[in-house]
């Protein structure tokens, strides 16, 4: 199936005399007018949540109403805005942008927008723990290791669940530290002693499953990143293995990259 | 709705005896496995691509067999695997890991795996591009712009789109260029013989609708990554503002993050 036939005849010769933002299907030019808005909602270009009413947009975004229509729809259902009829088109909340440049814990991103709780929903030492959590702790088989499981809310709402095994060692320390309150970041630095090092993090975008759509209230279907996140002491030991589901209608990942290689010194 | 209330009963007071993998109800245990399985996955744990039987993942997962059964068709769903009756649970194709510690188009990601093409869909000069696309790159009000949009495929399968504007000075010099095998970083830097300096980059996890269903020939609802890039010369002038949508079943994003701050210089 091609459904893009009459597009494909510009290849090789371009076309630079149409509009972008008329040129193809409407669905088309809607998927590039939503990209283009949800940047702009990000970059917090509507202060004061608003949106301008279809014919404004179609004027700025030099498009028809109808695609401005089409992506403001494709935005609703990404949870980022509400349109109501008398109201307008609202930006639901600005999502919080977690910066992927320096290890830190969630919880630094998130605390600067309120009330950040950790539900705790497991906290133990496992004596069995599955084979694939040792390997990546560098655990011999036969070792417990920690396991810890915590669903984040912001000002109540469910934001992310964060499932973790941990070294023995050092997680049998944190299991009677204030793991609703603090960073496990925070807490592994304070019981070792020791500065953590790095983290190897490899982000997945999926959907969510029945059971994260029911932690974290959100539409079974809905899109979420799924991090995974090995962090190391800065002797280079493994010490905590990571996964975390959290809501894309909620957070971006952002960094800022250069060009030549990272480290210059 | 608080549909895991029994487990929530464990708040504060911690469970230390029950094993993690056999805690919560089924669907909590299928994604915690699904999680551990995707990371085993794409860590290559499986070298040949093919997936150990039920009862043994149960076994080295310390799970039950239906649990594991569930979190099979959580990763199927997620199009990482595919299970047949005789054959077994196979590995789709191994992600692609694009990394987010340096800049660097997907090409150079993308290249070591096959044969990359992108499909040149619109290359043109726009007279009066959207206000939006001006503001980002600096340009003042009645300045023209390029437009680029691409399709990329490796290996004739197609991974993502990518929508470009350009300052008109530095688009202009591409559109004769080799836009359907070159990466378009590297062709700006041979073309203006600058180096590029950085991006700010801002990772979005969206589902799919349907024209970019239709495009990357994957299911609407299906995840993928929505990449906001605005890349700036080394001078710090902003000359390129793309959207990306990358297909989330090919592609992941790692990076290793540091503890301390990021430049030690």
């Amino acid at each position: 199936m091609r459904p893009h036939e009459n597009e494909q005849a510009n290849h090789g010769g371009h076309d630079r005399h149409r509009h972008h933002t008329s040129s193809g299907s409407r669905a088309q030019r809607a998927r590039r007018l939503a990209d283009m808005l949800r940047q702009q909602i990000v970059d917090g270009a509507f202060g004061d949540g608003r949106l301008p009413d279809e014919r404004a947009l179609a004027r700025s975004l030099d498009s028809s109403r109808n695609a401005v229509r089409e992506a403001l729809d494709l935005l609703r259902g990404e949870g980022l805005i509400t349109r109501r009829r008398g109201v307008g088109t609202q930006v639901v909340t600005v999502k919080y942008g977690h910066r992927l440049d320096r290890l830190t814990g969630l919880a630094q991103t998130l605390t600067d927008h309120g009330d950040l709780r950790n539900e705790v929903r497991v906290a133990c030492l496992v004596p069995a723990p599955p084979a694939s959590a040792l390997e990546r702790l560098r655990l011999d088989h036969g070792s417990p290791a920690v396991h810890l499981e915590r669903l984040r809310r912001l000002n109540g709402e469910p934001l992310s669940v964060d499932t973790t095994w941990l070294a023995p060692d050092i997680g049998t320390a944190l299991l009677d530290k204030d793991l609703a309150g603090r960073d496990v970041f925070d807490l592994i630095e304070e019981t070792t002693g020791t500065p953590l090092g790095y983290a190897e993090i490899t982000v997945h975008a999926i959907t969510a499953d029945h059971d994260t759509a029911a932690l974290l209230g959100i539409p079974v279907g809905a899109p979420l990143f799924a991090i995974d996140r090995l962090t190391h002491l800065s002797d280079g030991r493994p010490v905590d293995a990571e996964s975390l589901r959290i809501r894309a209608d909620r957070l971006t990942l952002s960094t800022v990259l250069e060009r030549g290689p990272r480290w210059t010194g």
